[in-house]
């Protein structure tokens, strides 16, 4: 069963999803999109992963690498379903990246292959935002990059790993206003799940709440201010996500 | 007044400085090398700066970067002072990096450079060790180099920034078993403390609690299993840590 976190008359409450809508715990059902959604799960350590698909890579023009290119994620970038993402004014080229999310459900180091599973909870969908004016490099992206305030929304429902049978066979796609741009599938990942896990819990620990990014496959565009854009994830659900100036930005932020 | 917090009796504790030793709130005194150190302030977003140092990125052969080179700390990193760090055995060559660490003191975006002190609360020692077996791209390092577990000690005392008259001009030094090795001065910083608050608060929010580590001098070395590195900064005390190898480290972690 999907589980969510919404704001409702003023407190955090866990949701469950109904027929496409949204029940609150008193079995009252709200469309989804009149919810104020928050992070499905409390983050801990978010972790993302540059380059990890070959075509994405390819599109880039550059090798898929030989390690993962793991990289941190501040508390400050994440945010909800349907949440705002400001689109800097200097900024000529901001891109989405549907990626999916996997949950860290116990504590584990020296996670082998094997046991890699065991410690997945679940998973939910990402859109972990690049703005690429910044890049200094592609293997390592500097902050600017990929540390704003609310450019990576997760969400929005926290989907159980009993629910998918195969996490490395799901589709993926993003839409711009409605247009499908991107397109991937999870199978054409450079390192799969169990990899990711067993590479990160080598050299430290992992713990409930920490996320891994997995990765984007290739079908980047720019996305303009008033764009909505939605990324999807088979079984998972659909993150919508909302691109605005500065000046919106500014008057609620 | 210096300020610290220590676990004592099966609390977390706040504690001040007197004549050396630890008062605690009872009035109590112990020996500062008796408590049980907790990092001084519970850490928010935790920034690193890589070659921050124009005579450290000449020892690296490296010129300084153009632009801050800032990277996250995970929360696993972060321990107090007298803690142990893992030398794990597949490492040949570990170092120290004795670093000024800035605490932030209120929320702010698009901080003025005129304005940047105002958003310290003040200053702790950081040693933020390395894992140079692991390193792919000094611009950038990546999570095996900065990222293990414990490898980040702060402290012993938090020192608020009215104490400190000159943030930009104090002397640093790491000895290992007694025996100083790096000797330099904050005064050598490529970007200095506002230049990096400017920076930081440019693209993202910085939060009370969020920590800056500015870099480290030239003059680094290996730390072998078993050596004890004292990480000094002037005016903020003296932070100690202790290099045990996997055996011991697994036997309490």
């Amino acid at each position: 069963m999907k589980t969510g976190r919404i704001f409702h008359n003023g407190k955090v409450v866990e949701v469950t999803e109904e027929n496409t809508k949204v029940k609150l715990p008193s079995g009252q059902l709200i469309e989804e999109n009149q919810a104020h959604w928050l992070p499905p799960v409390e983050p801990g350590t978010v972790f993302a992963l540059g380059l990890n698909y070959a075509d994405h890579a390819a599109e880039l023009a550059f090798k898929a690498p030989e390690k993962p290119l793991a990289f941190l994620k501040g508390p400050n970038t994440i945010t909800g379903h349907r949440a705002q993402t400001r689109r800097p004014a200097d900024v000529s080229y901001m891109h989405y990246e549907c990626e999916l999310a996997v949950i860290i459900g116990k504590t584990g180091k020296h996670i082998s292959r094997e046991d890699a599973y065991d410690y997945v909870a679940g998973y939910t969908i990402a859109n972990d935002y690049a703005f690429r004016d910044y890049l200094e490099n592609y293997y390592r992206p500097n902050l600017r990059v990929k540390n704003r305030d609310n450019c990576t929304p997760l969400g929005p429902w926290f989907t159980p790993a009993s629910d998918i049978s195969d996490p490395m066979n799901l589709s993926l796609s993003t839409s711009i206003d409605g247009e499908v741009i991107q397109r991937g599938s999870t199978k054409d990942m450079v390192f799969d799940i169990p990899a990711l896990i067993v590479y990160l819990s080598e050299f430290m620990t992992l713990n409930p709440g920490d996320i891994i990014l997995t990765g984007t496959p290739t079908g980047i565009a720019d996305t303009p201010v008033g764009s909505v854009i939605n990324t999807e994830i088979e079984g998972l659900g659909q993150l919508v996500s909302n691109i605005v100036d500065d000046k919106t930005w500014y008057a609620s932020n």
